[in-house]
């Protein structure tokens, strides 16, 4: 798979990045600039859903390698996203029950990192983001993923909940994570499953959450809410580990 | 418990600091500066083993509350680290089997507030960090232990082998995670139980290691070597959380 991360710098490149249809990541602009182009640009940014930060000239000067931004720069993925068929298709090859994890708008690259590198050691065969603003396959994800990325498919859908119902077509069952459900370690979790985790300030979505089969707690004895999204998708994907060793 | 973070401004503020034993988190130093009363903190710094980090005026100038930097700000914690002894009688006063977390030199601040969040959820009684280049309690592990800090003490230790020996006498049981280990489901975990994760990039040190009394594995199926370490702590948390359930 192989993953690459590149810079588009200068008005005119990133609007044709837009109109091309490359996956932007991420969008520097500089702080203040109203004029017609980077209207454009915004206006092209807000349609797709892509992250965009306001910053000074010194950080773009320091970002852009031609030093010709204009005041803008885009940062793409020149990771190729998979295809969940391609997913199915490796467990079936592997002869394996489907795995697959399912993140519901992980903001945070370091969670989204870990949480691939957990995927690729849990045995998963995939894993499912969705196409909006979500964190995208950016250069920190791939670092924090450890090399993860490079086995780990990684496929990007319009819409969560509808995957969720095709993949229930195909003999999976959903489980996500969230409070006041079952303790996990009273589900069955074997056999082709879904693991849906959600935003790390939000949880799961409520569309998302009424696809899922099963809804999973795990045990909590503190004093705080909940844990870190990436800690909570590694103790969740672990029982499922533990669950289908033992079956 | 409560935490603060403050930062100490200018070269006598921050030598007075460092000669009145103040815990000093982190240390800013003008890139380039070698006079006098620098190299002196430069060399306390390196004595106390405080994380020092090279840095533009600009970026000093950011930092600056007071505008008066003189090439050096000190991050220092308010925070009150906890003592060893508060944790087990903690533990003795809940009527509850202490669980304790001891970090060999985690670096990474984020996984530092994640692991605290997981020793809150997970019903430790406190954790143990070694008392040196390992992260200590700044304003970004405050963060991500999502107020976890304001519940769950953290004791610095000098010598994390000789702390384990001393808990042994106690009653404790410690388990590190490395690989080559049992398969942490095939261990028993229940009981007065120290629970050690090693460094991010090089695991549990070897002294740490020989002081053990189990070593757990986690069962890895993929392509990659090991597990984040916030993650990694996590699942081995949540395994004792299970035992201890189930027992």
């Amino acid at each position: 798979m192989g993953y690459q991360e590149f810079t588009i710098e200068g008005r005119n490149a990133v609007i044709e990045a837009f109109r091309s249809g490359k996956t932007i990541d991420k969008l520097y602009v500089l702080d203040g600039c109203q004029d017609g182009p980077m209207m454009t640009i915004k206006r092209e940014a807000k349609k797709q859903n892509v992250m965009v930060k306001f910053v000074t000239k010194e950080r773009l000067d320091q970002m852009s390698d031609t030093g010709k931004h204009q005041g803008v720069i885009a940062v793409a993925a020149a990771y190729e996203y998979a295809e969940v068929e391609d997913m199915l298709k490796a467990a079936k090859e592997k002869g394996e029950a489907p795995f697959l994890f399912l993140l519901d708008n992980i903001e945070d690259p370091h969670n989204l990192g870990a949480i691939i590198r957990t995927a690729n050691l849990a045995g998963a065969h995939g894993v499912i983001i969705p196409k909006n603003r979500a964190a995208g396959l950016t250069a920190t994800v791939a670092r924090t993923s450890a090399g993860a990325l490079n086995y780990t498919p990684v496929a990007k859908v319009t819409n969560l909940a509808k995957t969720i119902e095709d993949l229930k077509k195909e003999g999976l069952w959903f489980v996500c994570a969230d409070m006041g459900g079952t303790t996990m370690y009273d589900l069955n979790l074997t056999g082709p499953i879904g693991l849906v985790i959600g935003n790390e300030g939000e949880g799961v979505g409520r569309l998302v959450k009424e696809s899922c089969d099963m809804v999973a707690s795990i045990p909590m004895k503190g004093n705080i809410d909940s844990l870190n999204a990436s800690v909570a998708a590694g103790v969740l994907a672990y029982e499922i580990v533990r669950q289908r060793l033992k079956a």
